[in-house]
């Protein structure tokens, strides 16, 4: 647990809510009578479905059952506004479950980030398709390495111990970074919301396999990624955050893939990061991103 | 005036006020009771020297004196918190007087905007230190035109010339575009929060005279350009936005100044957009801006 | 035609062959013994095809038959390595043909860079499938205006007389600046490279009608446009030019629009310029654009 | 030795000369006749000073004394141009010195690109005034380590360790991966052209010390980082390449620190791509990049 003060916690207030009056007011009057002072307030009223969303963080005196207290609190003001909400202690990391393939350039990036405390996350683990030594100049901390390679035949019943440790581990959140494997329908559907993958192209232009050589054979001049949420329908996903880069007609394939890595990592890194400072909130089949 | 339900109005508040518990519960709290409907809201809250910033839109039922009974509650409120604060009738343009020299594409770009009903400001002048005639491509729609040429032994004189105008035009902003005399410091004072310049440089660099001349000469690999606040500092005035471009060691003087036209309208149209839709608030010698 | 030395010509010569050793070294000795001096070259290797492309700007000492006299030379050249080829007098502007419907900022800012000789192009004629007081706020500096209104019923009969306009007129260019008529296949074909198309979307997403709605029911984070060559294939034909601009979930598809509107006349105008100084070289269905 | 076939090598030849009409005809006389195909070919014409320069890249068939060959024949052309010519075997990695103090990101950044072949490096050393255990974290793969700390006593001494490291390592380019040591201006000289730095800033704005904490005092709405060439004269060296991203008035100086990482690392690696695929050329105080 890391606390700016030992005195006062952070935390972050997200919900959504039909649209009507009196909805700040009434969180802003109820966490003032619990003492918290809000630091960051973000909000957006989705018009088309008159529907409210908003984002809170606020520091409030630490003491024994705060977060119970807090959330005793919300729940009333939940069923007044027949809320969705979540409230998460800032001084938690994340824990996060990363899934890779062959490509390890997002992973080592991801870990670096969270060692010199860049994210705030914990990996419970790493589980890959490929066997350990395929990350040989990885160092990994001791963080639980899971080799479960995936056949037709075995998905089911692979996916199956991905789901144990998923839940055994304790994760809150499944980063599929640059994970080649497609998760099925069932799979995705149980992870709703918590599973971010990174596509290597600029959605909806080119899903499906090898984005960069599409993206040459129909000569484009930008090429992009996009780091969405995990749905059953393939990149189709809610999108977190895209990027793009500028290329000319003298890249080959190649080039867009080495360019595209660093579109990649920072487009996932972001993403994760706006998950777990919970900045990225559903929207049906959109995100909101109280961006900083 | 263009309301959006003949029923409602739309409102902006800007504020800003030491930080303290309770502002957000007692705006929102006080807004409610008002019976306005708040569609959107920001607030910043700036650490190093515990100031509130906030803007808040609102819809609220039309009635006759509905701008005075919102401006006593709110001043209630002021008194309370210490706010500094801005009420803004959304449904009025913000009238602006364009000030301009040789290069048109600044004003021709605004006044675009304006005609298309992008930008809602009413232009209530424009004044140039170059004759009526150097304009003829432009269609000036009836706007007022000032030829108020300056020489050194004229300044004091026609500084007081444009500023009966923008008196009695009433006019709300003065927009240098590409205005080329420098305001003096007695004029840079009374026009404070209320002009804005578009400087043709990525300041803090090239400041001053020739600014693509000079980044030609240091051999930068982007160019860009400011729009900022006038202050008596030249070139120092508080930033409300930037942009950039590419540009290569291929690019000449003339190339970079072509370039730069793109750059310089997009930055000083979105400044000013910021501006008369109070996203662009002053916080020392930088601006808060809630951007969409 | 505008000479920037009296005693001068600039030509700029493009050209596309089979790749084999000698080329660079044949066009180089011949220019040379014309007593050219080249001031830009840039050529590609397309490797896949075993197809080179080349671009040279050269000063030539002015003479009666100059042209024909490079031209004569270039032929020979031609021969012998199965080029093909163009030979552009850069002092005679580029006849261009404007097409367009009711959104005009495409147009307006074309006719804008034009009026200040920052794109070396003549318009010769502005069509439209509006009447003409569509436009009555914008100046047209006596440019020939033709109301061409299509329906299912007059479209063959319509683009015979576009076609006749072409011709006549001496156009070497069509630009369909936010022109909202599909043309035919047949029609397309026969203004195949010389038509340049704006769309508003960063294709392949988001193709055919309304994409800012399109991009708005996806929740993408950027937006896009896509200067391209017109083909028979609707949003398909050969990328010259594309960028984007970020968006965020607060924006309507009616911000969408507005932001896309500085991203398209930019794209356009970038596609234009390329075009004009045979910087944009058709290889199937992709460009190559030597850039500057 | 990396050969795309055992029977061709690639080289690389750049030149730089005054401008005099025939370069070009020569030089692709005499590589056509050495029995070289060039694959690249760039070519600038710096008018203000009337001095040439190119870089191209081509294919020969392999045999014994190839580059002796190759260097004679390019000898005599020089002669004739007054050239200053590099000669670069594309098959030999090129050896770099890098050097860091505490903040590592670079470094690791470098290190990776090198590991995943995308960077044609070989490390033949890492300097740091930190001791080894400072990157205890980070995998060095057997590249030697030098612990060199400084004082303003032992600047001197120091240097001349670094410089005797740079020789005997073979190093031809040194990186100051975020090396927080200014090298005097004698070290400075001797590894002119050779010598390449990352700025925290977009220079010229911000030089010098904790540019992100005056960028945020100034209030600037995008930050940036600038790889250059050392000079004697502290962040005025050529610029080789430069990005920037953009930035809020929500974001802390810690913020920017953060955001700027991202900048500085995928800057100081194209700059350093730029350098060994011999793109980047000194052109007095500024660099011509033949960027891909």
């Amino acid at each position: 647990m890391i606390r700016l003060s030992p005195a006062h916690a952070t935390f972050t207030l997200t919900l959504s809510c039909p649209n009507r009056p009196g909805i700040v007011a009434g969180i802003g009057m109820k966490l003032y009578e619990l003492g918290a002072n809000i630091t960051e307030a973000q909000q957006f009223d989705y018009a088309e479905e008159q529907r409210f969303f908003m984002r809170i963080v606020f520091d409030i005196p630490l003491s024994d059952a705060i977060e119970q207290t807090l959330s005793d609190a919300i729940a009333i003001l939940s069923d007044e506004f027949a809320m969705e909400w979540t409230l998460t202690d800032m001084a938690r990391p994340h824990k996060v479950l990363l899934m890779v393939s062959k490509f390890d350039h997002c992973l080592v990036d991801l870990l670096y980030r969270w060692r010199i405390g860049e994210l705030a996350i914990e990996p419970v683990g790493i589980i890959s398709n490929h066997p350990q030594d395929t990350y040989a100049d990885i160092e990994f901390y001791g963080i639980p390495f899971h080799h479960l390679p995936i056949t037709k035949d075995t998905k089911a019943e692979q996916e199956g111990r991905i789901w144990d440790i998923f839940q055994s581990s304790g994760a809150e959140l499944m980063v599929l970074a640059r994970y080649m494997q497609i998760l099925s329908n069932e799979f995705s559907r149980k992870l709703a919301g918590r599973c971010i993958n990174i596509h290597h192209s600029f959605l909806p232009g080119f899903k499906g396999a090898r984005p960069y050589h599409q993206a040459f054979a129909r000569g484009v001049k930008l090429i992009g990624a996009t780091a969405h949420y995990v749905t059953s329908d393939l990149d189709e996903g809610p999108i977190i955050e895209q990027d793009v880069e500028r290329i000319s007609h003298a890249d080959t394939p190649e080039d867009l893939i080495r360019k595209g890595r660093d579109i990649e990592r920072r487009v996932l890194a972001r993403a994760v990061r706006y998950h777990i400072e919970r900045r990225a909130l559903l929207n049906g089949n959109k995100t909101i991103v109280f961006s900083d």
